[in-house]
């Protein structure tokens, strides 16, 4: 048995944690072969790959990053991408393929798997946590890890200066990473794309945290919007290359805040740092255990899976379903969090 | 309502988290009043308290420890136990009590609630993660990271010497921080008290892993007893005052693999360092997640019952049952392993 | 002897360290009494003061902020300033001042103890390392350990997607933190205000990078600026409030070298992180030295002076010279690093 | 030019930063080749070499250990071995030798450069910083962070449960970690080598901390000796290998202080992770620098000579005077922390 490896979407702590278990099981218990596709399925697109096997996973476990590259390349989007994928796979004499990644890569394995009879397992990836079908994705507490530390380090300076400290992190259409580092990090306000907020509140739970001699900390998901702001934002928000903006929502509500309430306010936009460097100790063990179940689901021939987290096992789940719709969060949960807010 | 307040056995980070949480809620959505009562059972047993209001909470998020201080005083072990710390808790106009603690500091609970109809409303704390009731205890994790650090450090060491590295972490019964830590770390071998180690076994990984010219680390949980070694240890591990010795099972195991193997052996005991310091964003997240829920337990009057982490929910479950037996590593859980020994 | 202490300027980890050292050997070896002046000059302009004893400065050592918080506020720029700040010492009925500050703090300890008799000691405090008199300043080492782990990360994420990310740290005048975390951290390109940098030879750099397969990092000081940019800067980086955008530089240069080489390029902004949070090791060590070693001036009459590092050395030195001029990166040091560059 | 390099002693945070700067300003700026010698001297004396050029030192820069791999190899003990150590650097047209290393490796550097005419430039290692002619050696800072970070956890568990810790940090000669780390960490106590320590002193700082609520830490260097403990600490500290017992003068003290003021203690032996992992920033920095001005020494044909730090420069002094004796904690320096301890 030949084992395809590949990993795609934006990199996320514990990839490197996933292709080690990977080739370590499937070398040592089940003698199969390895090769890796370069940048994830620009790899089979473009037949580029790169030897895999128990030496180059070597020392991998505790790095950042993927050493297989990654790119948000998706050949359903290339002309002919689909007959180039199989023909690499039976080129390379690929038997079954395990691809890692999030919502993008993984609905193309769901597709290739469904439609072309491509033997492939899914491994979720998404450092947002936003996918529905498991407890949760590596890399994310890694994230809530870094993200809590600064907003500790952000508490020191704020009451120092008693200023408003406006912290944006990770998170597009799911606050998972703001929901949790915000209560970890004991943040005074905690705002998400699941729910609109009120520029008004916000300042309000601002000032009666000053009215105790405490500095607030505000955090914000990248992609929380204003009650009624999309025009103001609008312009802010891209860049000319259309990236979002560094300065994006966050500056924004500083801004705000400092004109409605008179106070000052300085942002602080974590951006990549969160989704580098060593995996935590929690991803390290959940990517490792992804490896090991995603090399026993081909081993069992079976295959249009991804494995998940349940509880603490890990199970299971059809590609299809798995990367039906994102995980966002619910209101329940961020309206337990409300308690710590102003 | 007036609720009592109270944090037993060993220390563990999180603690504060659950008393900040409760507090908050309590004070701002129910409009309780609180008490805290020092060390534990000896608290309510003497009449020891401290007063418990939101400024007593403040800032304590992040900081180990708890600030109503521990002991592993046992009311049910003192002469006239019962009956004094009823008398506190009619002194002291008391409604409910919230345990925060381990199998001992709860099975009081469980022993008061059942029998004596004390209202009272657990919250499981080991820093082992051996309660069977709930998926995850807080304190765990930030304890597998620092074990996990520990390792990744002494992984160069090891290899800048070509030595053996004998980690002995935290685990008297239950080796999840050994299993946990093990695999985060890249361990080549770890040892559990669920299972008697082979010697030879080990002494054949760390063999191996010379040939390759790698460096071996062995995580052993203190409680990790070899085969046959019982006479051997015994001597070893228990000093003059009847403590288990710094020297346990970690430095024996070291010197077994240099008489064995002819390698130099070295031995780390990680020992409280895997008990204090700030708590990880996942331990923060939990032990607050916790403490909103006892208070809502107290709200409902849902008494004899212990929060418990399911999956992603909050549940409760009978103080009892919580307690009845406790969690060890799976076999198949540390067969998955096995596949990064030697 | 009554003496009275003050924190002035922007926050740095450390401060709290100074002020326990002040006064646990003040109170301990030299029976003194203290008194605390909060937010900096403000405090004795209005005067604001806040009990100093032992019990106030327990467990503040490894906290980042000052328990006495900070402002810019210069008194020689109120109306009426010295003679309120006079009348306030003699009011409170302090005998000596511990000013613990930067360049303008410890101007006003200059000028007051100079024109105006005050009996002044003055402990240097940057986080940008930029005063002239001493070999370093806590706060420095802590920011640097800081950006370079971030540097770490970023590292990881930069060569899983082969991008440029452009790191901007602290430092409008001096690139002492540019520099340190940059040579620390393996930065490609390191970019000072003391230089003019040119665009095109970190495109060079940047693509000699790529050339090997290597995704490059480069580290630009906040006042870093380009050779022929200040026209093209100026719009870009000041916003509506007259504070430096936090998109300033750093996110510029990213934008061109996207231009100039179309590589993706992404950039972070480290920001208030920086200077918040515990302090390292060394800094603790280093204010409390200060600490230690400002008090015993006092204790010697030795006014007029500030206390600085001179190897493993505390001296004292003239305040009046101590802040004549801002220590910036030497262009042989500067030398020593291109070798990194590309 | 063709320059050998070799890392002998013990392993060091740093020694890879060291090589890396070599090799990268020795080819790139001089043209020079570069060949590794394995495990310090034994390297020279065996023939064992290892290639060395810029891929060789790619991304070593944060990592631990070193990739030469050390020993404590002497070839002045080992009959023949200056010879087969000059037959060797013949044999691979060696014309200068870089020895990275402590006091042993560079007094055989020393040894074979006066008396034997070897072209060689030595860099000072020791984590213990004890050596007399530079200010700070690499790997030093790097162990007292770990060591205060010890520390800081230490303090939340001592407190939990009013317990006394003691803390065993490395130092057999000197105590530059513990006086740095016990300053830094808020100790109760510091004991050193340097100074034989009185255990009834320590016994009622411990027992006055206790008086305040508070629960003392005991820092203690491996190679502190109570003033008449000689005989009782025999037995205890050297195992049947000849090793000094992990269970050295650190769990005697514990034991010692239990029975003297019957409050329970603990002790933390940290060990090798003092030693292992990645480098501070403060230690990558002044590793780099000594790499590059060791070239620069090779470059001038300066031999004989070790590179040295001196205030913020970096100095070249001769190898003998440099390792002529050890440099210990000065007792003014101790002095200065007393104001500490209680």
């Amino acid at each position: 048995m030949r084992v395809g490896v590949l990993t795609g979407g934006g990199d996320c702590p514990g990839l490197n944690a996933v292709i080690r278990a990977v080739v370590r099981k499937g070398v040592q218990e089940y003698g199969y072969d390895f090769i890796g596709f370069r940048d994830g399925w620009r790899g089979p697109l473009e037949n580029d790959t790169v030897p895999l096997d128990i030496r180059a996973v070597r020392g991998i476990l505790p790095r950042g990053g993927t050493i297989l590259g990654s790119s948000r390349t998706n050949p359903l989007k290339s002309e002919d991408g689909i007959r180039r994928v199989k023909e690499t796979l039976v080129k390379q004499e690929v038997d079954a393929l395990i691809a890692i990644g999030g919502e993008d890569t993984l609905g193309v394995a769901a597709r290739l798997s469904g439609d072309y009879g491509l033997r492939c397992v899914g491994v979720p990836k998404t450092i947002d946590n936003d996918l529905s079908a498991t407890d949760y994705t590596f890399g994310f507490d890694t994230a809530v890890n870094i993200a809590t530390e600064a907003i500790d380090r952000l508490h020191t300076t704020a009451e120092s200066h008693m200023r408003v400290l406006v912290v944006e992190v990770m998170g597009r259409h799911a606050g998972w990473i703001a929901l949790h580092s915000g209560l970890a990090g004991g943040a005074n306000a905690i705002l998400l794309p699941e729910q609109r907020f009120d520029v008004d509140q916000v300042c309000a739970w601002v000032e009666s945290r000053f009215k105790i001699r405490y500095a607030p900390i505000v955090v914000i998901a990248e992609g929380a919007m204003p009650r009624d702001g999309d025009a103001v934002l609008k312009d802010d928000t891209l860049d000319s290359f259309g990236h979002v903006r560094l300065s994006g929502v966050g500056e924004w509500l500083a801004k705000e805040i400092e004109k409605r309430t008179g106070k000052e306010a300085r942002t602080t936009v974590l951006g990549h740092v969160q989704r580098g460097g060593t995996p935590s100790a929690f991803d390290r063990w959940l990517a490792t255990r992804f490896g090991l179940h995603a090399i026993d689901a081909v081993r069992d021939e079976d295959f249009g899976k991804m494995v998940a987290l349940r509880g603490t096992d890990i199970i299971r789940v059809p590609l299809a379903e798995a990367t039906a719709r994102i995980k966002t969060v619910d209101p329940s949960l961020y309206a337990e969090a409300e308690v710590f807010f102003g």
